[in-house]
């Protein structure tokens, strides 16, 4: 039987529900994090956590548990499940109110945190397009955190699709790459990988700042003229990285040697230990 | 003992729950409405159900019921409440799902379509700041729905609350004024009354509308450095006017008869023909 780990109890998946005044869902009021796990092992948790905490002080959100707590929750639920290889999602929102309206001034009584494990396997090879449909918003902090606001990305991805591609690029508001709709973007120019900067309008990607130290990758502004001239590119997040082997129906590199997966296999080797 | 509506039945409240997987929840993937009600009576109905339907057709969701059965359920829940004036909320996602990640490109099997009521009163008077701490993105069609992304709205509130007001005008990434964070704004200069496009980035306010005829309000971009010269604004919405008695620390025009409230009285009693 499937479990989620909610508010500190483990439950069957059943048996967990949302209250329907839980401003997650009334009002997209929380954040959340996806991590991978190899067998009962979290990647890169303390990361995760680090972030959550800080997204969670930015909006004013508490994170009612410790990491110790959190951590053995996941790990449960991942002895569990037995899966080889797996996603975790830590959501956190402002929990249930019995005030109408936006915001009082006041929070609520209890924030509600849900742990959810599924199996995950390996991310496939992307053909890409620019979406037209919707930009990434640069002034907003949310455009940096991993808040439930993924309306823009939805839209997106439903762009790329009825466009008979599998995921979108998304512009900033100046004209400039962002990201992919669930992950940071690296794209190859003249030979030397680049990848936007935080202040275009990016998640801070856990996975992202590893790969900019192994492949020495420049944080950029990146016009979307500039697309026109990349030769190999590819997705990344904290799951793993995807190759971009089309854009905008260009053939690019398609050798997967260039996703530098290393950085995954020795974290779980490390994790192991 | 309160009741919702939910996916075509009557509930107690405490019986209704949402699912850990729906994508309201997980994504923000839904859209709502706020409706005010009369007596047992939903003001405006029609408009609420054409832009829900605009806006659930944009988005690609199902609305799984139709105007009639939606209408009963709220009649039902308003007989149920007794309030003099309430609040109804319909909140419409894409439901539950047991698909992982963003999208894939099938719809989940069940849209959620849940109704609610609470009591509501008079908006009393606003004072409001201007949002330093995040935009309106007005490049995204997010912008123009009453989707559940609000988490930019939360932020500004959140700000103005700190600040020592009770609300805040967002601005769009082009620095101009763009809404409240839960309604239009009208102004006055130089005795006109004025009001931002659709295209700057706003909800097409239902109220918004008819106080534009009765205001003869102009419609047009309205820069940061106009609203130094204002002297006289409110906000708007479905639910009522709040007129806004100081901005930025300057008093405005505190005269309640400025308000257009005509329009919700003369639907009430239309409505309640």
């Amino acid at each position: 039987m499937a479990q989620v780990w909610c508010n500190g109890r483990f439950l069957a998946s059943d048996d967990a529900h949302i209250a329907i005044s839980d401003r997650g869902f009334t009002l997209a009021d929380g954040l959340f994090e996806t991590l991978k796990a190899v067998g009962a092992t979290p990647l890169w948790f303390s990361e995760h956590m680090t972030r959550l905490r800080e997204g969670a002080e930015m909006l004013g959100l508490a994170v009612p548990h410790d990491d110790a707590m959190l951590k053995d929750a996941m790990i449960g639920l991942l002895n569990n499940q037995q899966s080889p290889e797996s996603a975790i999602r830590l959501t956190l929102t402002r929990g249930p109110t019995t005030q109408r309206g936006l915001w009082s001034g006041d929070n609520p009584g209890q924030p509600t945190c849900l742990i959810t494990v599924a199996p995950a396997g390996k991310t496939p090879s992307q053909r890409v397009i620019v979406s037209r449909a919707t930009r990434r918003n640069e002034h907003s902090p949310l455009s940096r955190l991993k808040s439930l606001n993924y309306g823009d990305n939805i839209i997106a991805r439903r762009e790329a699709i009825e466009k008979g591609a599998t995921d979108a690029l998304m512009l900033n508001t100046r004209g400039d790459l962002a990201c992919a709709t669930v992950g940071n973007v690296f794209a190859r120019l003249d030979g030397r990988w680049i990848t936007p900067r935080i202040a275009d309008g990016i998640l801070p990607g856990i996975a992202r700042a590893k790969i900019i130290r192994v492949l020495d990758a420049a944080e950029r502004a990146i016009g979307e003229a500039e697309l026109a001239h990349v030769d190999a590119a590819f997705i990344s997040n904290s799951l793993g990285c995807a190759l971009i082997k089309e854009f905008e129906g260009r053939a690019l590199d398609g050798e997967e040697s260039l996703l530098p997966l290393s950085i995954y296999e020795a974290e779980s080797r490390s994790a192991g230990q």
